[in-house]
């Protein structure tokens, strides 16, 4: 089992609007071949990172999810913050640090 | 749910035992009250720590096992090896950097 591990720092204005982003989320990546499960995470302790996690059958599936119209698609209302930020030369709304791992034991 | 990770830089001569002792583990904290899954995970990109990721029902339930009894024996193999690096002013095998998240969408 493949792990996709997203950690975003997000900024205190930004919170709300990203957690609502992803109780919101419209659940297309669920369909994915080799799409096992995502959970989205909100640290305990204060300056730690959210994390956004997926397990997959194949790192190839999330590969390919990852380039597939589909990712755009499913980050459109992220992006278009991030897009919009950038246009007004606002701060970022949060950075991510993309680290992958493998599952051998459980 | 409680997610606790628990991020290992394992040394370079130290992976294997470390994997071995995850594999053979006793799986004595799966019957613990509040458990729910543990995944060990190996990074596939170099320079990262592995990761520990167990998930509970509420917090109380994973800090309740860390207090145990049944934590330090569950680990007695780990901590002896820590222990016989302390002794013999070896390297250390590895070190650690426990971060704690809840759940808040799937």
């Amino acid at each position: 089992m493949f792990v996709a591990m997203n950690r975003l720092t997000v900024r205190d204005d930004y919170v709300e609007r990203f957690e609502h982003l992803f109780r919101s989320r419209a659940r297309e990546v669920d369909r994915e071949e080799g799409f096992i499960d995502v959970k989205i995470l909100r640290p305990t302790q204060a300056g730690k990172p959210y994390i956004v996690m997926s397990f997959w059958e194949r790192e190839a599936d999330f590969q390919r999810w990852v380039s597939s119209g589909a990712y755009t698609k499913g980050h459109n209302r992220a992006f278009a913050d991030m897009h919009e930020a950038r246009e007004t030369g606002g701060p970022m709304p949060m950075s991510s640090d993309m680290e992958t791992f493998e599952v051998f034991a459980e």
